[in-house]
C-alpha cells in the first residue's frame, strides 16, 4: 500500500499517526473491550476523549475563559442558520462580507431571519479576490458582523480581521487552526472539522458566552447555542468517533508544534504560487496576490500564456491523477485547478507537485 | 484483548465483522491510498458507500417507491423540531402520544411550532408502558399523529402500530431495524443510528416524499427536508465515515438475513424476562408485559421479594462490571438496571447474563 497524495478540499488529509492510532484501537479502545464506536457518550472512557479534545481546541487557539467551545453537528450550513437565529434580535440587522460561495449561503440563511446589510461584495469578481477591509462601512448599530475567512472555492483569504465595534462572526470552516488569531477579537467563530481539525461530521464553535445567553427560548432546542454550553456539548448524543479523530488531531498539532506548523502552511503555499508566477503565464492563479488561500491554491493552464483551456486542464488532472496526485479538479462551479495543502498535508507532496507541474509545462507549453 | 458484553444503550455494541472490516480498511479503502475519513464526498469511492448504504436500508425495509430516505445529522434531538416544521402548516395541530421520555422531549419541541393534541399519556405510569392504542382518540383534522416505537429509559415498546387517518410520524431510534414493519403505513420514520444502524452522528429519516414537498422554503435549508432530499443527503457534506459503518452494518443484517435476526431478537428477551419471572420476585421487570421491549430489558433488584434496594443494585452493577458485563445501569433519570440487547448483542451474552444472575441471586437473596 502506498499513500497517494490527497489535494482534496474537505474531507481532506489526515495526519498519517492519527490513523494509525485509531486502526489500532479501533476494536478495543484503550483496553476497554469495546470500540470507541460502540462506547457510551456517558462513558469515562468517551469522556476523556471529549475533554481533552476541548481542552486541546482551548489551548491551542487562545480561548478566553468566557468562551465557549462546543462541538455540534450539522456543519458551516447549519450555523449559517443558528448565527442569525441566536445572534439577531427582532427588528434587528446583521453586516455581511459577502465574498464567495460559502459566504453567499451564509447570507442567503440570515436573510430568512432578519435585516441583512451587505457590506462588502466580491462574489463575482475576477480574479478572485475579499473585499478589501478599509473599504468596509459597518451599519452602526447592526447586532454583528459576519465575514468568512478563507473562501475555499475562490481560494481567497483574508490575511488579517478588521476590528468592529459590533461582535465579529467568522466561518473559519477551511483555514481554522493554519494560522495564528486571536479569538477575543470574535464574538463567534465556527467551522466544519473536515478541513484541518478532523472528519466530517463535526463542528467546532467557539462563541463568548454573554453573547448567546438571552436567545429565545422559543428557538429549537437543538439549535440554540445555550443548550449546548449547558450541556457540555453534551446534550445528546454527540458524534463520538468524529470528536475523538478531532482530539487526535489537536494532540497531533501539539506534538508537531503550533508555530511550526503555521510557517510551514506559509512554505507550502509560497512554494505553489511560486511555481505559478515562475511558469511564464502556463499555470496562472486565479486569486489576487495580496488574498491568495494559503489553503486553497486555485489555478487555470493557459498553454499560450493567456487563455485557459479546459482540455489540456483535463489532460494535466488525468496526469496527475495516475501520477498519484488526487482531488486537483476545480469545484464543479468555477472548473480549473485546485490544490488544498491543509495542515496536514506534506511538504514533499508540494514538492512533487512542483516538479510535476513543470515537467508538465515542458511538454504541453 | 477480549471483548466484553457491552450493554449500552447507544451508542451500542456493533458486529465484530463490521470493526474488523473498518479496522483493516481504516488507511487504505479499497485500495484508494487514501482512508475514507479523508475522501471527499463527491468521490467515487465514497458515493459507492453512500449509495449502497441507502439501497441496503430500502431493500431491507421495503422501502416504497415514493419514500425517500435521508442520512442526516443532528440525531432525534433535531427531528423533534424538524418534524413538526415541514408538517404541521400554521393554525394546524398534531396528536402526540407521549409515551416517556422520548416522546416527551418531541411534545416539547413541537409546542414550539404548533398546536399539539396529547392524545395518550403514560409519562409517569408505574409499572412503565405505553398508551394503549384502542384508547387513543385521534384529532379529526390533525397534521399528523407522533409515536416513539420504542421508549428506551422506560424498556416499554409498543407491539403494533395505530391505523391511522393522519400521516403516522415514528421515532424508532432504540428499534429500528430490530423487527418487521410496514412502511407504507407511516408518513415518516426516524432514528439516531447509534443503537442498531451504526455509530452516533448519523441519523436515518424514511419519509413520504409528497408529505414534505410543500414545507416552507422559510425554513433553515439545513431543516427541510426537501433540500436533503433533492440533494440525495449530500446537499452538504454528510457524516462520511458514519454512514460508512451503517453501511457495513446492513451489509452484516443482509449477510446474516434479516428473518433469522428478527427471530433472534425475540428469543434474546424472552430469555432475559424468563429469567427475571423465575427469579421468585428477586429480579422484577419495570414495564407491564405486554409492552416489554426486546431491545430495552429494564428492572430491579428486590431482594426480598417486595422493594427495590439500590444497594444491593450497585453491588450487582459492580459485580457484573467486574465479570465483563458493561452498561447495565439504568438511565440516570429512572435508577435501577437497564440490559440494551440490540441486533448486535450476542446471544451467548443474554446466556451468561442469565446465570451470573441466577448466580448473583444465589448469594444474595
Amino acid at each position: 500500500m502506498s499513500r497517494i497524495y490527497n489535494f482534496n478540499a474537505g474531507p481532506a488529509v489526515l495526519p498519517l499517526e492519527v490513523l494509525e492510532e485509531a486502526q489500532r484501537q479501533l476494536i478495543d479502545f484503550n483496553g476497554t473491550g469495546m470500540s470507541l464506536l460502540e462506547s457510551s457518550h456517558r462513558s469515562k472512557a468517551y469522556d476523556a476523549v471529549h475533554q481533552e479534545a476541548i481542552a486541546n481546541i482551548r489551548e491551542l487557539m487562545g480561548v478566553p475563559e468566557d468562551y465557549a467551545v462546543l462541538l455540534l453537528q450539522g456543519g458551516a450550513s447549519t450555523q449559517f442558520s443558528m448565527v442569525p437565529m441566536n445572534l439577531l434580535p427582532a427588528g434587528g440587522s446583521a453586516d455581511y462580507i459577502d465574498s464567495g460561495s460559502w459566504s453567499h449561503k451564509a447570507v442567503k440563511e440570515a436573510v430568512k431571519v432578519g435585516t441583512v446589510n451587505i457590506i462588502g461584495n466580491t462574489v463575482k469578481d475576477i480574479p478572485t479576490r475579499m473585499p478589501d477591509l478599509e473599504t468596509l462601512k459597518f451599519t452602526p448599530g447592526a447586532a454583528y458582523v459576519h465575514l468568512t475567512s478563507n473562501e475555499t472555492i475562490a481560494g481567497a483569504q483574508y490575511k488579517s480581521f478588521p476590528k468592529t465595534e459590533a461582535p465579529l462572526v467568522a466561518d473559519m470552516s477551511s483555514d481554522i487552526l493554519s494560522r495564528p488569531f486571536d479569538v477575543s477579537q470574535f464574538g463567534l467563530i465556527y467551522a466544519g472539522a473536515q478541513k484541518n481539525l478532523g472528519p466530517s461530521g463535526v463542528t467546532l464553535v467557539i462563541v463568548k458566552k454573554d453573547l448567546v445567553a438571552n436567545a429565545p427560548e422559543s428557538l429549537p432546542t437543538m439549535l440554540r447555542y445555550q443548550t449546548h454550553i449547558d450541556g457540555d456539548s453534551l446534550y445528546n448524543t454527540p458524534p463520538t468517533f468524529g470528536i475523538y479523530i478531532l482530539m487526535l488531531v489537536t494532540r497531533w498539532v501539539k506534538a508537531f508544534g503550533k508555530e511550526k506548523l503555521f510557517q510551514q502552511n506559509i512554505d507550502k503555499a509560497a512554494k505553489l504560487y511560486a511555481a505559478l508566477d515562475g511558469s511564464n503565464g502556463f499555470f496562472r492563479g486565479t486569486a489576487e496576490k495580496q488574498y491568495r488561500s494559503d489553503m486553497n491554491v486555485t489555478f487555470r493552464i493557459c498553454p499560450d500564456g493567456q487563455t485557459p483551456n479546459e482540455d489540456v486542464e483535463k489532460k494535466f488532472i488525468a496526469e496527475a491523477t495516475a501520477a498519484g496526485f488526487a482531488g486537483l479538479k476545480g469545484h464543479r462551479s468555477v472548473g480549473g485547478l485546485r490544490a488544498s495543502i491543509y495542515n496536514a498535508f506534506p511538504v514533499k507532496g508540494v514538492d512533487d507537485l512542483v516538479a510535476f507541474m513543470k515537467n508538465f509545462q515542458d511538454k504541453n507549453a
